[in-house]
């Protein structure tokens, strides 16, 4: 085998342990519930990544490949219309087999016959299969993120409040100064060149102009968003667009997602149980409404996708990823480079831009062309990972979207205004 | 201790060790799930019959007594308004935790207690938690037919349609002639005596006027319901009461409840499995609206509660009850009286009676007071078990309530005319 | 034309003039609207009773008739699924068309065609149309009292608060002693004897065993009410029944329909716009779980229909019934007899008995079969008539029957107790 | 007075007049009603365009002025949550009260008020009031247009499928031959310069960066979207947004709205009643999610706003708008310049551009700052006006916008591609 799927293939191994490593601390009940819609069940994130690799790997790419269980191809497959109807998305947790053990076989199964098709197949096989492994791979780093954002907010509506692992003892660090930081109008260069992997939705490079404008050094935090609570944020409307606006009624938002008040502290929880806010960390688990309506409030705005991109083109890709393992953000401020803290990792942050597809850009063809383009309508994009995204899926042009009223990510914003 | 709480003591391991016995084929995962409201996950059950013996005896006669769990309280406690606020019913399916471990562990540590609480109590303790504990032992069997319909469901909508356990080799037997089995009007004496375990509901034996009539030697079979079927009485409004013919409707009601037509052939899933439907069967998961849809088809009635306990007061407590294991009606027609087949066991028959207390009924005082009176609005009565009702639950003024539209219990009829 | 049948188109004329009369205090607009599912727009009720005459008389018996408007028949047929499907009852409120003008046309067409038939008609056919045109009369009597009550909600729901007509002068009377009337255990006889008119659903007579039982000499009045809500009637589960305590919660009842506090005054609406609650009037506009609730509370229960119509059957037909057109409860208790107060009129009384139907009745033939049988179930029976019932259309034996939640009648309840 | 404000004051009565006309046709029974949430009453439409004059210039600016009606305050507040809650959207249909006279008499009394005022007013007054005065009038127009298609969709909900007007004779004309128009690279500037009336929306004038592009010279016709349907466009998710194919198998869309089949024909309800569908005609009352996919399947894509600005900007202001009050679009392919038809009027042309505030832009002061800002989520922009809207309220900059799966407005699209 040629040295370069040779190290294809231990990546394979390494990316697809660490979504076994993620669910390690869970019990065998952990794995079956669904506690809202916008959340799977830890069994089913393992069995939809290992029905991608079969799927679009093994069924076209491996000889005499049998299916594990041909009803997988209906229980897993995710939003692949033009594969197949899919089992209902919001009737997941209704499932109780196949059980923990079978789908750690079905892993085991896939796993073994895409190591002997790398090994064993023809150096015109793994090339034709390279870029599919690496969306395959890319795919199941998305799943890892939402593997632990799910599972804490199915651990959050348990009266019992369970803990996830143990709590890290925690030191507390100052925030940087804030800082604008200022950007000339001009024409910008932003998307992904096509060197080295990127998703569809973020090709090619394009050019935009872009006015005067500065960006914060740093994102904003619990105790700067406390403020905004404190001054009636969540309680006076002409903060809030309108939709959201109707959330913060209906739902009574008064606080970012887990936030509870005792006794005049606030406390939220997170995959160590509950725990008093850190004023010093970048606020989380916000939809882009509160962070809209924050900005607002604040004089500012948030800054489009384009002004982050550019803004952002010399930070170092370093910074409080799910390679920790710590799930949370921190208030240790790491600069990214001369002028920014925190640019990767801790929290996405928000743009004011809905997720449209650049010019002339060009879906995958076939059934992988529903991976992105299929989506870009009613969602806004955010930049920059977080605590629960790993370093190795991350990158400059890196677009991850949700709809605006979302929160159950690690979500928070930085600020942005016109100059 | 005296002989007759040592009797007590075993019948309340015999029972409690029944529930765990009933759990014994499922997987851990199977214990989690609620696959509609109706139905309660497996593990729920194991920890609310628990927590039944821990609120009504423990906590008030047992000394120093610790509860295992501050919070099952609130997440065990079914339905008890004035004992404090439950956790919402639709939402048990959601609790990973606790897990089934700890379930067994909770259960295990309330019957240490009541052990030790009859063996070491004083005579005049024992004398008063004997008829709570009895109320105890005869909700804990009401929870093992909930088991069994609950698992079956819970079983029936994975597209993977699991078995919980082998399939039985079944002999087809002919099934009796139809007769009508006469009865002269004048005034008849229903009800519970008191003598003996009997619900509040049952209870007093009070007098009724009926007119002369006439009710069926034994129950409808599949075959039968299967020419209703045929001769359109899922399309034909004129059969149906209002609120029925819209369930239907809205439902797309074609037939009982787990039935599925293939290549002409009718096949209904079961414990066991997808099975061909045995014609000799009686018919079963029915609502109350099918019942009464088919007699009136038929030319005939349900017969009313009352009609329906003086027919039966000479049948003998016997037949394919939850002791057997079998979990499913079957065709061996055994008398149970030199009159009736299956008058006990097999199916629930839906009467016409609308559940409403007895004339000069009192329900029990405190808390368990809310066990039956509450619920006596829109149901109907059903007599005589079914195959998943242990025969040491089961007596002749028995009263089973559902709403009208629930078929996912046993549930069938046996037609009544006027004279 | 036979004297008899020039009777009966005096009382048809009388009646359905009554009808506009009810409706002449309305502007155009009010015609159009169904604040609730419940309500039906004034003129849906007003073209309904009209489509019964045309359905159920014209078409089978009058030569030649042309339907005024073909689609009436879909647009009017309020229940009847053998005669064709309904439009959808909960959409009658979107019908801005047919314009009220032309309903008034309508009415005066078939009103027209039937006027020919009776004056034209043989003998023989006189005689055939007589029983199904003293149905439709009832029928168009018995809309006379939703047109009422649905008239009072449609206007309740408008922030204006339109009266429907004007203030009456209201001078306080006192409110007889409560007393209970006793009654003998016994075999009694109740139901219609088909005598003069009466639904099928009254009939026949039949036997049933009463025990000793006492009823009391007049419905309860708002003052009583009162006490049971000072006293925390809304607030304490123990007094409901399980379904009525899920409305009280959702809904959040703390009084009855229409009651409003004010400075720690009860208000209600009224068709003379809101007025104060006079306590010697009696309750009205409440559930049958309130007075089911009320009845626990007050140590008593609610009578059986038997009892109410065994204890009443010596009871004049008069009252203030809608022949008055008070349309309000009032506080002159008039005797019904040398026992009772207010057995006609004023308020429905809810029973504790679910509507069924008699031993041995038989609904009609055909469609009209649909008439009443198919809503037994659900349904609880009320007694006696309300201040919204003509007394033309009342009897001893006349079973009214709504779902146990609903209040929007003018609904009251008598209390009963064992002896 | 000044000339100035002579004028304004006539553009007042003829703008106010207008919407009177266009109710002219109606039933008193047909300002009642709302078919849809997405719809008004008629008369809440003349009832809320009155109070915002009353609300934003008497309030605030005429002396002693005395409300209509304190109530009206609430119930004709559409959205304004700054100024107090309004009347909740989804209920205006259950207001029966007031009635239409009443509103008629609301609007003589408003403009007697606005007449004086601009009559008696000093020159410094009327210069403040002017620009509000402006918004009210645009205010005005944009719900005439709602007023069309409110009542459309009114009408079309009702089974007798009434007309609003005449049916205007129809002769066929042939559609211009499809082209591309060209455009080059490079920095465009759109939006408004703020001469003369726009809304705040539209400003300011901002540079764009856009690549090479054409656009057609047409909308998309009837036959052309017919060709669409026939090869499975509604059959085919690859062809869809996500979101839309959801919408499309829930609602079960299978051609615009208003369209049904008959016997191989193409059929459509217009205000003039069911038509055959012309195939010259543009397509229109299709939602973002069509216009999309048609586009996808067509090979092509739609025009951003900035494109569609850039490239229309020599257009005359003319076309078949609501100023000829046949409010449906027609088969007149009119040139808008050399290269374009029918760029004004006919059908709104939905662009790929979610509505987004335009870079530098400023929502206005105080609570009119809600006109427009905080409804930039979730909604696409459309351009050129419609049938519906008055060329008068046109302009090259007017930025309409609506929710991507709403299709009751004329909307319609015209093609784009890359180069």
């Amino acid at each position: 085998m040629d040295q370069k799927y040779t190290l294809l293939l231990q990546r394979y191994k390494q990316i697809r342990g660490f979504s076994k490593q993620i669910v390690s601390p869970l019990e065998v009940e952990d794995f079956v519930i669904q506690s809202i819609p916008d959340v799977s069940p830890p069994k089913w994130h393992l069995a939809h990544t290992t029905w991608f690799f079969e799927t679009f790997i093994l069924i076209p790419y491996a000889d005499h490949y049998d299916r594990f269980n041909d009803k997988y191809d209906y229980l897993f497959n995710s939003y692949y219309e033009t594969h197949g109807k899919p089992y209902p998305r919001h009737a997941r947790g209704l499932l109780a087999r196949p059980s923990v053990n079978e789908i750690i076989k079905y892993r085991e199964y896939v796993d073994g016959h895409i190591s002997d098709l790398l090994e064993d197949g023809s150096e015109e096989l793994c090339k034709q299969i390279e870029p599919i492994l690496e969306i395959g791979l890319h795919h199941e780093q998305q799943h890892q993120e939402l593997l632990i954002t799910d599972i804490k907010y199915n651990f959050f509506i348990n009266p019992l409040r369970p803990a996830y692992h143990d709590q890290k003892n925690v030191s507390y660090h100052p925030v940087p100064r804030f800082d604008w930081i200022h950007f000339e109008e001009g024409i910008v260069e932003t998307g992904h060149s096509a060197k080295g992997f990127s998703f569809d939705n973020e090709r090619p490079v394009h050019k935009s102009w872009v006015d005067d404008f500065a960006i914060a050094n740093r994102p904003v935090t619990n105790g700067e968003f406390i403020h905004f609570i404190n001054e009636g944020g969540y309680e006076k409307p002409e903060f809030w667009l309108s939709e959201g606006w109707s959330i913060v009624k209906e739902e009574q938002w008064k606080s970012p997602l887990y936030w509870e008040k005792n006794e005049g502290d606030w406390y939220t929880f997170t995959l160590t149980g509950m725990q008093k806010v850190n004023e010093n960390e970048p606020v989380t688990h916000i939809s882009f409404y509160e962070a809209d309506a924050y900005a607002r409030w604040a004089g500012f705005r948030l800054p489009t996708e384009t002004e982050w991109e550019h803004a952002m083109k010399d930070a170092s890709l370093q910074g409080n990823m799910a390679d920790r393992s710590l799930f949370h953000p921190n208030d240790q401020y790491e600069n990214s480079d001369s002028n920014f803290y925190k640019t990767y990792g801790d929290v996405w942050e928000w743009t004011s831009s809905p997720y449209v597809p650049y010019p002339r850009s060009k879906p995958l063809e076939g059934t992988l062309g529903e991976y992105n383009a299929k989506f870009m309508c009613n969602q806004m994009v955010l930049r920059g990972g977080s605590c629960a995204t790993h370093s190795t899926h991350m990158r400059l042009t890196y677009r991850n979207f949700f709809h605006p009223g979302k929160r159950w990510q690690f979500s928070g914003l930085r600020l942005a205004k016109d100059l």
